[in-house]
């Protein structure tokens, strides 16, 4: 049985910025031409709300961005992308956060005609990570708070970014469901926490609320891995640590699907012709693309992630989680070696009324990440069902 | 069902030894000094088989010692320790071999009055893993076969090498048991695949006969972690890449225990106030003793192990496996996630007779380490139950 428990906010927005008094905020077209200037509280996003049902990329201007740490993120910019229009009642609305990583585009296997993400039924905001190199990042913030000083970000951070786009960018004062994979899911988690009142619906997959010891672990190995690396210097170096990220990707190769994956061979369902092809083909490209410093900053929000620390929670995971009020469905993957299905079985029993699923599927955690077309199908019904409740 | 095969040996001794006509074998102290001098083919540790039940450690002399790849160790050593003592028919002799990474020294938890390797009945023989730092390895091999030129070992040339040792460093033509954790695990499986007839019992565990492509990936990534480390100098340091050790311990320390293990935070049962202190106190010291290229060496040899090479077995696993004639009690740690009981269950499913046994316990591959009481009594009454049998 969930326990019963409320969680109180200490300030109605769940924000933490301390926005300078009519600091202006622009709404920039990644392409660098200015959509809609704005100031702080005035809806900005009117002409994508208007527009036809085009996917759009937009850079929204977080202003001097005050992270939970109380450092500061000057100029700080939240990289999103949109799919479909907003109704005329803005009701119509789906977040759907980044993973680890990942850039908006790479976790479009979800959105389409027909999917569970509908462009043509829903408006589709994909807000991308605080580090994930679009949104403000260390490889992208200008000096003094550059790579290595790059300060360190929350999930918090990110729902509070992401809240400012919501409300203040889009105009949007409910969201019909929030749905995330891996980091996405716990994002998601902290938005039902953060906003009870604004969430409708929660379909967070393989991900918990709160970073369990062992996945702090296996992220000390990437992040040794990484680091021991000469060429990473601190974090200062002028060229990537590529060596260092090979090993960081080597490493997680064997954490991100199962056993019997490995031994079944899946991985030529993807097109690769051998594990040393797949190591390289599919693990060590994933991360080269990355910088260094960005995915360290991730892996600090990854490893330093709980819903318990949710202001009004007095540090209480299952408080935390009894506050939701969302209609949540909680998906994990049954081979799942980080976010075990055990945990997310767990952190579910404690969100009332709560639907928890298990992926039957041999893909670890990569279950959730649109690569298995089995697993792909079960997840896409089941955020329609709830879509549909 | 297990299959019924029988891989047909090339040669009756199972050894791939191509020693000189004549040479000699020495049979040494560790201390330096020469305890009984001899020939090939002569039995040599008379002393300890006549004398009191105290523990002796050695260094047998194996010679011009040829592996199965064809590369040649020359003046190659075999080091080991023996407990208790040989009795009249040379019928009470026990081979357990050491582990990844450690000395025989380590792993003496199951030995002892009482216990199921008891010194009392048994004259047990703990002979070091080729690679391990006191058996030849990188570290004390002379140019030019040092370090980086070290040549690969496999399990198999191991299990030769300890034929050797046994057989005509001790007289022994029958064994009443193997037994052996993990790496020890594979040398008893091959034990028992290349010398049917010598071999009345074994009890692998924690361990499969072929390791499995998961695995591979696990280490792939240690490998990596250490070798990235640019102190390492492609294996010609002159000082230990202790960065690179410690990565690799880092990476380990996922791997080596479970999820709840973590997460019920175990190690203070240890005597570990914080799981730094664990990463710390238990992972980075258990590898910054060891030589890297000596750990690179034994990790080669875990991730070529693979029975079915046996020869005779033409590749095929099933049939060496099949081909074992001991009695079989075989163990799998519930929660281990690289020596899965599902993989070792498999296994034991193919050797005929066999009982296996799956050892409950959070504590992951570390359940066959001694570190936890409940675990290591199970294995004790396991083993003893298999003795009297």
């Amino acid at each position: 049985m969930p326990k019963t428990s409320t969680c109180t906010a200490l300030d109605e927005s769940g924000e933490n910025l301390a926005a300078a008094p009519g600091s202006r905020r622009q709404f920039i077209r990644l392409d660098g031409t200015l959509s809609q200037p704005g100031v702080v509280g005035a809806p900005l996003a009117t002409a994508n709300a208007a527009g036809p049902s085009t996917p759009g990329e937009g850079l929204f201007d977080l202003g001097t961005f005050v992270l939970r740490s109380g450092a500061t993120l000057r100029e700080a910019k939240l990289a999103f992308k949109t799919h479909g229009r907003l109704n005329a009642d803005k009701s119509n609305a789906i977040v759907y956060p980044t993973p680890y990583s990942a850039h908006h585009s790479d976790i479009e296997w979800p959105i389409g005609a027909g999917k569970a993400l509908d462009p043509e039924k829903y408006f589709i905001i994909v807000p991308d990570m605080l580090g994930n190199g679009l949104s403000s990042s260390p490889s992208n913030t200008p000096p003094p708070y550059d790579r290595a000083r790059f300060p360190n970000v929350t999930i918090q951070d990110n729902v509070a970014a992401q809240h400012r786009l919501v409300t203040q960018g889009f105009g949007i004062s409910r969201i019909a469901l929030v749905v995330g994979w891996s980091m996405g899911a716990q994002q998601t988690l902290q938005w039902a926490a953060s906003h009870p009142d604004m969430v409708a619906r929660i379909a967070p997959f393989c991900g918990t609320a709160r970073t369990t010891p062992h996945n702090l672990v296996f992220l000390e190995g990437i992040k040794a891995a990484l680091t021991t690396d000469a060429a990473w210097m601190d974090g200062w170096y002028e060229k990537q640590p590529s060596r260092g990220i090979r090993a960081f990707a080597r490493v997680y190769a064997g954490w991100g699907l199962s056993q019997p994956f490995y031994k079944q061979e899946q991985y030529r369902q993807l097109g690769f012709s051998s594990l040393e092809d797949f190591l390289i083909g599919f693990w060590e490209h994933r991360f080269l693309r990355r910088d260094a410093n960005n995915l360290l900053a991730m892996l600090w929000t990854w490893q330093h992630n709980d819903l318990g620390t949710t202001p009004g929670c007095d540090g209480n995971l299952e408080q935390a989680l009894g506050s939701i009020r969302a209609k949540a469905l909680v998906m994990a993957g049954e081979t799942d070696l980080y976010f075990t299905p055990q945990d997310i079985d767990y952190e579910a029993s404690h969100i009332a009324g709560a639907t928890f699923r298990v992926i039957s599927s041999v893909w670890g955690h990569q279950a959730g990440n649109g690569l298995n077309a089995v697993d792909s199908t079960f997840i896409d019904d089941s955020v329609k069902g709830l879509l549909a409740s």
